[in-house]
């Protein structure tokens, strides 16, 4: 039996008050979608099967190199970062599993799968870190300033190498079933970095991370065109990822974070080619209108998560086979991260549910015609829908909350781990 | 015996005004050099080499949808502009070989071999056009509206898979050795085409032209990000060529227009890792600020061509068994042709032999011990270096101008072509 | 009595058929925002009476400088356009009038505004042309390849301010009240221009023109990155558009086309930068993905256009004083010109029908006590409503069509018109 | 006399191994501009007189929102930043004046003028600081987290008004006559923020400053895309800064930020366009490839930087009219700060120089003649000249080093500051 974070009747006194409401549009909802020969039920079906895992970093309060502002009650470890990671669960019936950052959520494992456990979730992909320096961490003595995997010094690569492998067993301990491996390796100034020599390193410390992989493991290379290097980054877009995971074999895969992109790139595309490649691993979803914002999912371009999972749904049984790991990754710099996480697993899921409602075989006919005007709209006209009232349902049906933020907000939880954990200091990023 | 389109003694008057200045340079910065131990000599022998072909098309005044404003002079087919081909490998004896495009450049292949033997041009990797409409050409009847190696329809796709067929076997008769496939095909609004069919299809029609292709023959698959497909383009970035050139197999290869990349890509490290891939197949060189927008070479930012280069040369034998193509793509809206075409050249040839001139044993050391300040200063240093008496020297030796566009000039060959040719007419682009 | 160019009865059959699905959508959509306290009619009605104007050469094919691959039925003059455009405006009952291109649409006055009228339409802003040459104009021999009110020549300038003078003098003549100037002056090359003299040039050529405005006009000043100049635009940018209102005077505005700005740029800001200036003259509608690509309003980022409406609809009573022209520019490569017309304006509508329909006390009270997270959820929750049935009631009302696209497609216009019209003729653009 | 924190023999013996090669250099490169007719002894005079303001937060290290790599040696208050400082204008006699960030360097200001004039430097413009909250200030308890002087609470906005008054004051005790205010004030999602009322409240504040403001100072407002705000930024671009300017009259500018602007932007002609504006206040000195990427000056495209200044040289007496300030703003995440800022320092300079070396006369009549070629290549060719001799002779004569990095490695002076500084500690940035 579960320890919820928040008492069950708060949400069902919330749920009691949106319940009229929220009928009379599922109702309607139902109804035009009946007209148009599409069960309402069905789709409901569909997205309450859909998950999406939440970071565990997530639920600090994040921010620029200029400034942190933290909010009231910030988790002050892994254990607390897992009571906030659960309301997120238990208001949206959408984020079952966490996943984790090592060394930042290094504890005893037995401890995290038995806290876990209590709280109904599970642990999802495992995330190193070999960014930043981690002083106190007595596995990493060594600094990663001139980059990590790719490092010119084999003592640090070694170090990198090592640091995978113990994210590895952690994981292992507490039932994960993937690494992602993202380094913010690359260089400043041109000439600073051999470009080629980098990536050869880069490689060779990937297969030697590979190879202590588990048989039922992935591992997820994740691209990102710059920041913190601001000239080259080792694995700088798609194209070094898919040669990634294509010379370290079948357990390695492409993972998409939506932000890591340069201006104007077609994500959805790069999301159908890597489904032909086969090497579509998963997601870091989040929005970003400049460069890597990190905001909430959907919030800036919403127009663009649909038409990513229009080609995930519309790859069908393929993508079945390949079973992306679909995860958030934000940065919360201005709201609170709870609230922050509960809306964005809303729009992923209601981009999904939208996409469920194309009418895929109009699609392609009109595609087929190069019935330009009418395909478009085909797509455009399911995004159009307000399928709200089927992600309400969808969380109320599973025990969430019909409107989750407000829920969460009349339950004080806020405030109530405010009281508890003490205030984080505000302070400067990178600037000195 | 060549038959040179600008009178030998022309070139000559003009070399002997410039001759004293330009040894008085050649000389000082040799001195400069040898103080550094690098001998002027050794770099200019290389420089002499290094030869990079001029596009046919390129010799016509470019336009743009809104407008094009021809200059003078117009060639009115093949053979004039293979006479204005010549005047630009006259005066910088860098362009030996010019890239045909058809169907516009078709005709009689013996004449065509003839008519360049007579120039001492020969020809250099071929370029089919399935990305407008021929109604006069009785082989393509059927229209790209909707693409043409990725059409829906299989008759459409058929004609583009024989054009290119055909042009294959243009190119045989006149001594090519390549196929440059570059495609307009994608769409101009999400849900329009299907992204990953429409790979499919062109993957397919790829593959049916590369079976016909001759043994000592290689096919480059050249990507674009946007233009004239607005939303998604079938080959889009560097990964979707590498993906295809993969398919391929062993004779296909990757080549890399430097305007077609989205706004702040690492070119240099594309190309890096094409070259590492084994799949750098060649170049369109051009340079943008903007989008594809075609201007002479090194115009806009002269140090990302060199760092291009800078790769090049560091590969060392590595790129000599790629043995890439170096082709000039550029759009002459605003500017004699000619000069242009010279002028880019000579930049290429700029970048070549500053990148040849960098330290590359104290690169080496300085990257390896992470000092990137003396590292990028060391890449700094050379391109710095004002070259342009190696390139002028490599110039006069070969037979061609100290100042090519001077000559040019005193040559009187534009106001000559111009009497003779008529004036071709003003006129809107894609606009109505 | 106007003389309709689609028989009345094909659109009353269409609505018959779509009228009752129609209706039980518009009444749920009623009950719902009655829920939440609006009056869906009051909407309604302000839809009702948006208007947005086509262009004159919206309904041609476009295409780029690739290519144009024209469809059936293309109309082969500005009679011919007014019929189009009529079409437009029967259907949709928001496009009432047309903004003409001057010399393309050169014609006896009279004969225009007997036309116009007998179609039921009116003219908006008129556009001069002087990025093209017009060798078939009397008044305009002088070639503008190099700039045209910013030319280093004053002849080529005095030409071009004459042109828009007589554009001016053809508007009074049709009832127009506004010139809008869109210049493709600039360079393609660092120092080809003195970036500072060809705006004074520019400055001058302007204030010349306003000088002849009469009384009751005004003039727009258009801005644009890029394209045709591939280095600099003497009007790049709003910034620069400001300073050119602001030396022209109380009759000079700023024209905002949504695609001519640099990547990532937030336009809405700009939008409401401009009205807080008093600046802000009008509208050229169309989305893009990378640059100035003039694709159908809405179908690229809709959220982006909702919030350009969300900054218009709460300047209130600001922008009222300002009254904006709201036209559409759109380039029509890929589809009927008549179905892109008649989505986009419903698109601009929708845009606006959305943000009547934020809750706007409830934002600023969010606001003011910095809810990020509300706030942004209040502005979605309305851009999330599907205000389709809104559209279709305020078309449907007017006397247009419920479904447009398929009323349109149902009567055979094109057909019809394809019957009449001789083909045009597939061409390249710029490229020769 | 002033107290040097490099030993002078230090110099002189890395002047006189490096005086023989210098010495030829210098010679060759003036007979080589004397038979272009120009003076090299007069181009250097003006180099000797060009300077450009150090930050005093450059010194230290920066970083990203990932990590901070601190080096060794970190200077721990102002004065250990001051004597950092003074090295670099020791060695290339450029940089003169340190430009101060209040509250980091906040001391008793008869101290910091006594401590400077020991080390013969000055003070620049001030820098105020409301993009991060400052809890160990008395002045500044209110947090910053939802913006500063455009802040919807009139009581954080007093207290940001104040902030910069006290920010004047020290100011005006240690000589200073500008403040520059950059504020990162903006919202991460659409609806956050009112982005009209913002801008009102951002200008009132900005006019209770002016208010305050000496009679003799100036008042920079500087402009930024985006970046800690990642939806709107107040003062986004130019045109907002601009507004600013022009809304508090005489004694405001615009400073730009080389790397503060969207993707492809001229920044150039924006500032040919605020000379004519005449608010051009000054610049705040970098290079970037993606975003604010806050990297060397001229590191990633000097020809940018060149052209930046051929519009400074160009212009004329109305610059010298204007006499904007000049000043590096720079992040240091991998290079010691001080060889970075000394390597900035040298690069502004040569793009001074090489525009110097513009002929002027002759690109302004090619110009006039639209010779595009010949004006893109006069300029082109100033810019290919190697200037570093005249920069090394211009910092001997003004008794720095021939070879500033150089001589400051052979001085051993981090090493020397390593052993009295305590080492810094690594650390995340934004991210926790």
């Amino acid at each position: 039996m579960t320890d919820l974070p928040i008492a069950a009747d708060i949400v069902e006194t919330a749920n009691a008050q949106a319940r009229a409401d929220h009928e009379a549009d599922y109702a309607a909802l139902g109804e035009k979608l009946a007209r148009r020969g599409v069960d309402v039920e069905a789709v409901t079906a569909k997205v309450v099967d859909f998950a999406v895992a939440v970071p565990s970093w997530g639920v600090g309060t994040g921010g620029t190199r200029f400034a942190r502002f933290p909010g009231g009650g910030e988790p002050r470890g892994i254990f607390e970062k897992l009571d906030d990671c659960a309301v997120i669960h238990q208001l949206t019936r959408a984020t079952p599993a966490v996943s984790l950052h090592i060394p930042w959520d290094k504890a005893d494992p037995a401890a995290l799968k038995e806290k876990a456990a209590s709280l109904g979730i599970t642990f999802d992909a495992m995330n190193s870190n070999t960014f930043q320096d981690h002083p106190d961490d007595p596995n990493q003595p060594l600094s990663y300033k001139y980059g990590s995997l790719s490092h010119t010094d084999p003592a640090v690569r070694e170090q990198a190498i090592a640091h995978n492998v113990e994210t590895i067993e952690i994981g292992q301990a507490i039932g994960s079933k993937a690494l992602t491996v993202w380094i913010g390796d690359g260089s400043n100034f041109p000439g600073q970095s051999d470009l080629g020599r980098a990536f050869d390193r880069y490689l060779d410390s990937m297969k030697a991370i590979a190879a202590r992989l588990p048989a039922d493991w992935r591992i997820f290379s994740e691209h990102k065109m710059y920041e913190p290097a601001f000239y080259s980054t080792v694995v700088q877009d798609w194209g070094t990822s898919l040669m990634t995971a294509q010379e370290l074999g079948s357990q390695a895969f492409c993972l998409v974070d939506l932000g890591h992109h340069a201006p104007n790139v077609n994500i959805e595309q790069i999301v159908t080619r890597l489904i032909r490649a086969g090497k579509l691993g998963g997601f870091h979803f989040n929005d970003s209108k400049y460069g890597d914002d990190d905001l909430d999912s959907g919030s800036i371009d919403p127009f663009r998560l649909f038409l990513v999972f229009n080609e995930l749904v519309g790859a069908g049984s393929t993508l079945d086979r390949l079973s992306p790991a679909y995860m958030i990754d934000q940065s919360h710099n201005v709201t609170d991260p709870i609230e922050s996480l509960i809306r964005s697993a809303n729009e992923i899921r209601r981009a999904y549910a939208q996409a469920l409602l194309v009418d895929r075989a109009g699609l392609a006919a009109f595609q087929e015609a190069n019935d330009a005007m009418m395909a478009s709209e085909t797509l455009k006209s399911a995004f159009r829908l307000d399928v709200e009232p089927i992600l309400a349902e969808a969380r109320r049906r599973a025990g969430g909350a019909i409107d989750p933020v407000a829920a969460y907000r009349a339950s004080g939880y806020r405030a109530g781990v405010a009281a508890e954990r003490p205030a984080s200091k505000s302070g400067g990023g990178g600037i000195v």
